[in-house]
């Protein structure tokens, strides 16, 4: 809205000015001017114009966004004197090149293009070409040196290109029977192909050509009714009208919606001289990048061709040449480079690049031509990188002072810091293959293998040096090590917390849970979906980051997680950041991960994990004793065996992290989460407690819950069963106490979850008074290095924050669960409806993964406020998977917080996005 | 804490006067000072020295509750000087009285009691007949004319109480195995009655009694080391130190616990001259009500007995007479009254009850004693009553101006005027039995009735006339018949938002939810708890709104619907009132109930309803088709089949509020709660949509949630199902427009549930709006009139309420889900640890019950806040059950809502607790 305003002011104040020269050496504009001009126009007018570069741009103007404007205000009307500003700037391009619109003699040809505000590649039309008629002709076959061939290629691309961007597209003229014009011309031209026995378009010879030309039009005629134009004033203002038409076109419109382009914004139009790089063998065009796109080097990397157009380059129709020896690869090595071919060109051409890089402080993407000897820019922009790419560049560019750090740690993004974690799918071969289900991003990473339906398979397989995918309807803890031995992890049920995704996310491995629309049949061991069958032994493909499966094998592209610009950048963010970064970890290897990945602690240990994965049968058997306990007793007596363990488990975690905060958090889920279903581990359990298979389901029954999720879990445990509460505090002191007495650092922050009311946490606070007292004397020390707080995860208790925070030293916010209690959403269950809603733009995103800052971020905000209004220095961190996104991560460093926390393998994204967010604040 | 700092000062500041005379027509003190003087205390001086009343009290003293204060602040001493004052008081009293404290002619004896600012009945000690002692024995026989044996008992009776309250409880020693010394006095007395062949203590002679009180002596000596003290001051100090010790007694502090009193209030101690009622038949004692208190009528009603002391009427161990002809019942008919045995006595009692009530503008509970023929008054205090009386007497006193209506709706507790809408167990019959379990309080009133296993037990069952309870282990819609053919309902599970427990409510039907102890075998057709079983046809009986379950007949106390003082009384309410009152209502009888109770419109009309219940099997069955419908098509179809239903419905219940409002929620609990479990039931629908049973069963499982209350449910149906949306508005519409066309008017309001962004209310006003435009097409109008507004109901809303204001005309506080999701709390799983929450003071009640003021009422507050700063005249309601909660309807008034909407049966509560809200800002 603000937008339209701001445009609606600009399109009364500034109108006078609608069109912008630019070319030798001067420029009505500039590279700051893109919302006028569009990227496009505002960087031909530096290149053009700008006292330090000055390039040989073929000369042109802009027609500005401004106009767009008007011209859909209006009912597709130009305002007043457009036509005479187009006209004298039309005259200066004839000075400069010397040549003239129109004019039979020396014709000047022109190109006609689009160019928003932000790159829309491909969303809207161009007409090149422009200003070729029957009139012409003549001069251009003269300016060519007779090349009649090249003159009437260029007449039926325009005729071809024309018919369909203006006179079909642009009128609004419906395709016949779904064929558009240009289809029906492909389609003449394959006839007369096929008819003489040509193979390339290049075989038609002349006559071939203006033979074509010729039932082009008549086609033309036939279908649209209209004679194609031969006034080159009429070819140039259809031209200007099909490109502010295309900004409404169906394509870029949902483009727009896509990418969140305001439609008030308009785009410009450019016309420029055209030159060509087909007049010939002295003629060219070619496409380089000042430094290496794919690794980052600092190397002038660049193809060309001898005799083509620039669409040429792109189409890879042909081979194209390497500009020079560095840029030489298996498949051009044997080719003339430009470097070698025409080093004067090449000479000019390296120090213009030069010139714009350091110019523009960043590797560009240029695009030249060579017309007869003569080399023309006719584009540079920010070039496009890979992740290792990306961070090579920042590194080596501060390293040579082209930019200053915190320009280096702008020019990567999270995603790019994240293909350096992290081996992926390739991205352009995932471009090209079609899916066969999606489901929720679960596991980061791509994976390619074989299927497997049972966790035995899995492990076997993987033993034979078999890269194993493991397709389960949903995994249990009896899994653990088929999912270990798999490559990763695909299950039709469950949501972004059941078991699968809570273990993979911890391992970093690749994961996609929920995908709904898979019917498992493990017995059988084949899943279909929508038709496709998939046997065990099959290839398939996840991507892991987006929640996406394919069948077949996809090509992988390996992250370089030992890449020696990786730390180097690393310690560039971790200089401006201001944010804590821990990692979420709940073993002494993740602890080890979480510290190699640059981790400050442990923001969220999460103890009942030592009741998965390997070695965990003898806790876990101890644990559901306890749980199926029929009253305290015999309660007691399981936590007495737990004890152990569980003291072990915080130990050897505590002495990882040597000193740094480990924040355990006490027993969370809802007990029946870890009852027995499998009837030979009921059967144990039932006789170790002296009771029946059926005693142990009815208990299990009466914990049954209708809504786990807001049941009896977290610190109702643990005033319902203060006991339960009392071992593991006990077990944190003991270890820690240990641990000191071996001379070694420790510092546990025990951490109660799910609270909602002040007394909740005085209640558990005496508890872990009561026992540090007691384990202090049992070790003869008078205080054992702790603190005391709560995780805020419920509305109320971020409400209530002052109160929480007169008996708490610390909040951790978990943001899972509070944007489950704000939204009333229940993570497991909003595959129902979540991708609905965001498909219908009713929600921007699924709130799971980026933090709401609307209500969420209102709540954590108030609760951070009140907390603080009690205690100045409380410690605020988050510890839900927001923690590792980097929009969530930049507004909890503008909520004040002390750090966030995430997955170990997020800890660099985190450190990252921590960097990014301070350096807002210096904007700011 | 503030009442802490204010006692401190008072002690400083006031201590000078630490005791407050009264007798002889003057006091030291008034009915004002019961802060000071406790509630005892202050009605003496009232009653004694006020200038209306000067009332023949016996003389004393009052030592103030600071002086209490003082006492524990100073390691139990008195404040100097207060010994002084005592005995200045005494002698005062001596002076009155015309006797001498232990004065051996002509003795004055004393009573010490205590007295709180408010009455804690029986937690705190009394000792009576201070200043028996050996030497005044003598004077006091004199003074009786001779009497022995009154005076021999009277000392029995010194000795019993003082050796127990003084010398073995505020000396602070521990019973010898766990019997205290007053069991064993009694445990003697007991013998010598067992030994003489006694059966009342009135049968012991003067040597009886003078050998009893020697054995006393001995045994007190023996077991408590001390003698029991013959010095008249001794005794007096003795009695008032205790008094002092027993308010931190063990049952005065639980009692305060409970009641919310808090510690630093302390006692007063009265002194007062004793008078006797049991010195020969010229003497008497009594209690009388200044209006009857069991029926509110303007009637002076008192019992009395001849030769007898206070305790005496009270212990029932002799018939009291009436004290006129008024008072007469069945069992006293045949007794003399006051009136014709001593009528210048009752001439003057009946003055001073006049007296009393128009000067406290109250009925008041009065206790006399007539001592030779002369009348005192002992006490006087509001009087006790019950809900019809409470009614009556404040619109009696109301029409005689002795109050006016403030006062007169202030009179009436809202649990008071629920007597008159339900039948209840009788309270004292409650008090009496031990209860056989317990569950959460689903329907009000109370029940009793055989109990049947099954609903068609019920219905067969009623049939013959019996009544019947129906117990189940849950119930479903397939229940219905029974359920309404039973007096109440019990299960064993499911939470305040079960099956059993909405459809009870919706009715006013006891029913008592979850009480899982119950172990129900509907088979045998018997329930165990707790050992006991409980066969087909047993009685048991229910109070439903306290969730109590006891075994056999209690008898029941009848409301009195039709008193005709309640229409009054609402009349008193709904003048004073500023909120408006609705009700939640399913069915046109529920609004017609609703309209007989006073409500100004529906709420909440809960459009899934009609699939419960007499007549609901079609629409049942249409909706079960609906929601497994396997695509849109098939969806329309089933919807079509069901929109005649739903328009019926809907129409039925706007005509019978004849144009008052109607809101009505679109569908709003997830679809798998309808899905059918019974094999026949699927059997049907399989046939019915050309599927197998097992393709109901896979739809079916589709659908599952983990956690339903947070899935996929309200408006995410309606997004997700727009045509789902569309059929219940075009119902809506076409109802109303049909009722227009036959000239009535129809008011009704489109809700939409579990909102969370404004843009899920747009998207839902797009489909309003298409619907109404041709609605009003198809019946030629222009506008069809309604509001269309949301529910308020998941903190984000509450948040966002500024947004949702933009396109809401009203909100309405869906509390039940707003409080679970502020809370984190699953009311259907609260039960595993709420209680067990309430009980250790974790919370102060079930936030489910009454509205959580901290944070629910901040969200609330927010939500109003936000929404009216876009729309100034937002109509704001409350439709969770809180709505009949008269706390919460006071927060509701004072957060400025428009309306609460509660149970049809809640409606003169909710219009009485209205009214009183409005009061209180009056007051502030």
């Amino acid at each position: 809205m603000p937008t339209m305003t701001l445009k609606k002011k600009n399109v009364k104040a500034s109108l006078k000015k609608s069109v912008y020269f630019f070319g030798g050496g001067k420029a009505d504009g500039n590279e700051s001017m893109k919302n006028l001009l569009g990227g496009k126009g505002a960087n031909l007018a530096e290149m053009a114009g700008h006292k330090n570069l000055r390039l040989p741009v073929p000369p042109g103007f802009t027609i500005t966004t401004e106009v767009c404007a008007y011209y859909y205000q209006n009912g597709k009307k130009y305002p007043a004197g457009l036509k005479e500003h187009v006209l004298a700037a039309l005259k200066k391009i004839e000075a400069l090149m010397d040549r003239r619109f129109g004019d039979p003699e020396n014709p000047l040809l022109v190109s006609v293009r689009s160019g928003a505000r932000r790159s829309m590649p491909g969303m809207m039309e161009t007409v090149l070409n422009v200003g070729l008629t029957q009139t012409t002709i003549p001069g251009l076959v003269k300016q060519s040196n007779g090349n009649e061939r090249f003159v009437y290629d260029a007449y039926r691309r325009l005729i071809m290109m024309y018919s369909d961007v203006v006179m079909e597209k642009a009128a609004g003229i419906e395709p016949k029977e779904d064929m558009g014009i240009r289809r029906r011309l492909e389609h003449l031209m394959n006839e007369l192909k096929k008819e003489k026995g040509y193979k390339q378009d290049t075989d038609m010879n002349v006559p071939d050509l203006k033979n074509l030309c010729a039932l082009f039009k008549a086609k033309i005629k036939e279908t649209l009714g209209k004679e194609f134009p031969d006034d080159p004033h009429e070819q140039l203002w259809g031209g200007i009208g099909a490109v502010f038409s295309s900004w409404n076109g169906k394509r870029a419109i949902s483009y727009r919606r896509i990418e969140g382009i305001p439609d008030e914004w308009g785009t410009a139009v450019n016309v420029q001289a055209m030159v060509f790089g087909n007049m010939g063998d002295d003629s060219a065009t070619g496409v380089a990048f000042t430094r290496n796109p794919g690794t980052g080097e600092n190397g002038f990397y660049g193809e060309y061709l001898i005799n083509a157009q620039g669409e040429d380059v792109v189409a890879g129709i042909r081979t194209p040449a390497p500009v020079n020896e560095y840029s030489k690869s298996e498949h051009n090595k044997e080719m003339v480079t430009l470097e070698k071919g025409m080093p004067h060109l090449y000479k000019e051409l390296y120090n213009y690049q030069r010139r714009l890089e350091k110019h523009y402080h960043d590797m560009q993407d240029i695009e030249f031509t060579i017309e007869k000897d003569r080399l023309f820019m006719l584009q540079c922009r920010v070039g496009k990188r890979n992740g290792p790419a990306a961070v090579r560049m920042a590194v080596e560019m501060c390293r040579e002072r082209l930019i200053d750090a915190k320009t280096a740690v702008s020019r990567v993004t999270p995603a790019q810091l994240d293909e350096l974690l992290h081996p992926i799918l390739d991205p352009a071969a995932e471009k090209k293959a079609a899916h066969i289900a999606k489901g929720l991003p679960a596991g980061p990473g791509g994976a390619c293998g074989q299927v497997v339906f049972t966790a035995e398979d899995a492990v076997n397989w993987a033993k034979t040096g078999k890269k194993v995918i493991l397709v389960r309807e949903e995994t249990n803890p009896e899994d653990i090590e088929g999912m270990r031995a798999a490559q990763a992890i695909l299950t039709a049920r469950g949501g972004m917390t059941s078991h699968a995704a809570l273990v993979a996310r911890g391992w970093g491995k690749c994961c996609v849970v929920g995908a709904g629309a898979l019917d498992v049949n493990a017995h059988a061991k084949t899943f279909s979906v929508n038709g496709t069958t998939v046997r065990e032994g099959d290839f398939i493909s996840l991507n892991g980051s987006k929640g996406v499966v394919y069948q077949g094998r996809l090509p992988m592209v390996v992250g370089s997680e030992d890449n020696p610009n990786f730390a180097a950048f690393m310690k560039l963010c971790d200089q401006l950041r201001k944010l804590g970064v821990r990692a979420n970890a709940d073993t002494p290897d993740d602890a080890k991960k979480a510290l190699q990945f640059g981790a400050e602690g442990i923001g969220l240990f999460r103890t009942e994990h030592m009741f998965y994965g390997k070695g965990a049968e003898e806790p876990l058997f101890k644990l559901r004793k306890m749980i199926l306990s029929a009253d305290e007793k015999e309660r007691r007596t399981a936590l007495n065996e737990l004890f152990t363990h569980v003291k072990a488990d915080i130990k050897a975690t505590l002495e990882a992290m040597a000193g740094k905060p480990v924040t355990i958090r006490l027993i969370d889920p809802p007990l029946h989460e870890f009852v027995p279903r499998r009837p030979e581990e009921q059967k144990r359990l039932a006789d170790s407690l002296g009771i029946t298979v059926q005693d142990i389901e009815e208990r299990a029954q009466t914990l049954h819950e209708s809504n786990p999720m807001m049941g009896h879990r977290g610190v109702r445990l643990g005033i319902t069963y203060p006991e339960v509460s009392e071992m593991w505090v006990r077990a944190i002191f003991e270890a820690a106490a240990e641990l000191n007495k071996e001379g070694k650092k420790a510092l546990p922050e025990i951490m109660i979850p799910v609270t909602c009311d002040v007394k909740e946490i005085t209640h558990q606070q005496e508890i872990v008074k009561r026992i540090h007292s007691e384990a202090a004397a049992k070790f003869s020390v008078k205080q054992i290095p702790h603190l005391f707080g709560t995780m805020i995860e419920i509305p109320r208790a971020a409400l209530l924050a002052h109160e929480m925070a007169e008996v708490c030293e610390f909040f951790s916010y978990g943001t899972n669960d509070l944007t489950q209690m704000t939204y009333g959403f229940s993570r497991d269950d909003i595959g129902a409806f979540v991708p609905d809603y965001v498909e219908k733009k009713i929600l921007p995103n699924d709130p799971f993964n980026t933090l709401d800052q609307k209500a969420v971020g209102e709540l954590i905000n108030i609760g951070i406020k009140r907390g603080r209004s009690k205690r100045a220095h409380l410690k605020v961190g988050i510890c839900g998977e927001h923690g590792g996104d980097p929009k969530s991560i930049s507004f909890c460093h503008h909520a004040g917080m002390n750090y966030v926390s995430c997955s170990p393998y997020r800890v660099p994204i985190a450190r990252l996005a921590a960097a990014q967010a301070a350096l807002e604040d210096r904007k700011n």
